[in-house]
């Protein structure tokens, strides 16, 4: 179908997830709206990000999306029940693509999970383990200190190293987990050093790539994958500066955005 | 939802599907239906594929199903569609899941498949993969020695490295993969040798556990998957020798089974 995918996130870290549907299905067209202005989503009260969410969802499906992805942890958690019972389109979250992966790959039944504080004190992740098999074992562990590297753009290095083994410390010290669930889409640019920290017994699951599997499941599912030869014509829009996501854009998905727009949505 | 997950095969192979859906799905109940007695489906034409899999699927359907998982790649090639259009409940093979697993993980865009000489020779694989990413390149190769050696037992030791290596040999010699999917229900038995002869580097796919991890994809986006607290109570039906099904069964699922019985199905 020739209408575009829709990804919605308080910011820049859904750009994570974008970079993955663009890898995975290359002939897909996606409009990625970034609240940057009202980030972070994390530390605000649960109507909030519903009002907020919802203003996101407004302007993608007044541009025909044929389907939406929640691109951040936070929102999922607090609106995906909401969007999937409110929209006629297929709607997918990031916490239980992540989820099921880690089902699937873990032998102990350990299961790991770092994000932010929101995502953490939710709970989320350990209650779409559980649902799906109440064995599992989770030790999750909230990094409030990832997003700000992330965001600055220090992605490797001594202090990156120094930080992430500093937060890490407990998860590593004292449980037997396998796999490690990536719960905030900013840390895939920090898996390197994650991964090296944890060392290289731990399966480490990015919730960007699995959410864009699971785009891919759905989509295919119902019979709404682009089949035709045109070139997509990705769409970015961002509520705040347009420069900086920009730059970032650029940097993250490793290639020139060709359309970059300013969102008005709500109040601001 | 209180229903269980239906599977169904041309013999023993979905047993491999079928303990993926329980390891990964444990609360879930399957009922497993085998048409051992006119296995294999590989070389019979279409026609009669499609009508002995109808069959297969009406004796689940009389016993109440959620969804539908057709473990078994030549009866996914040719009715997979065929099934989505008639039936109003969930189906699932076990081609695309594969296709899609190897897409996320591949990072040259080489991807090997190997299967019987009837999964090779429908191309239901490289269409399935070019359908999502047409620069993907695609090698396939027909393995088959691998079933006999499977269904003889032969899982280890050098007469399966010998002929896992001989079969192996055009793969690997010419081609520069870096994900080789194995498509074929019977081949996880041999994935540890597939793994030694093909090197490390190799990522291999097993259909099984994929096709698990989207079976609860979309039940879950379905909101079907079973949430309360009763122990499942799996179902095998074979129509074919009892004794012969029961013992691979147990070996293959690493369990005994609590039920078994014979299906009559069709004109048997």
């Amino acid at each position: 179908m020739d209408q575009p995918i829709g990804v919605i996130d308080s910011g820049v870290g859904g750009l994570t997830v974008a970079s993955e549907l663009m890898r995975q299905l290359p002939k897909e067209q996606l409009i990625y709206l970034g609240d940057t202005l009202r980030c972070p989503y994390g530390p605000r009260p649960k109507e909030e990000v519903i009002q907020y969410t919802m203003e996101m969802v407004d302007f993608l499906l007044n541009r025909n999306i044929k389907m939406l992805v929640v691109a951040c942890n936070t929102a999922t958690a607090f609106t995906l029940d909401l969007l999937r019972s409110r929209l006629t389109i297929p709607v997918i979250g990031v916490i239980q693509p992540g989820a099921r992966a880690a089902i699937k790959i873990t032998n102990n039944k350990r299961i790991g999970v770092i994000g932010t504080e929101g995502t953490i004190n939710s709970k989320a992740y350990p209650l779409a383990l559980q649902d799906i098999n109440s064995t599992i074992r989770v030790n999750d562990l909230a990094c409030p200190r990832f997003v700000p590297l992330v965001e600055e753009g220090i992605l490797s290095g001594p202090e990156a190293h120094r930080v992430v083994y500093e937060s890490l410390k407990p998860l590593k010290e004292k449980n037997h987990i396998d796999t490690l669930i990536l719960g905030c889409t900013h840390y895939p640019l920090l898996k390197d050093i994650i991964q090296e920290v944890m060392g290289n017994h731990i399966q480490i699951i990015s919730s960007g790539e699995e959410t864009a599997r699971e785009v891919s499941t759905i989509l295919s599912y119902h019979k709404k994958l682009y089949n035709g030869d045109k070139e997509p014509n990705h769409q970015f829009y961002t509520t705040g500066h347009l420069a900086v996501f920009d730059r970032i854009a650029k940097l993250w998905l490793n290639q020139p955005i060709s359309m970059i727009e300013n969102a008005v949505i709500g109040v601001n």
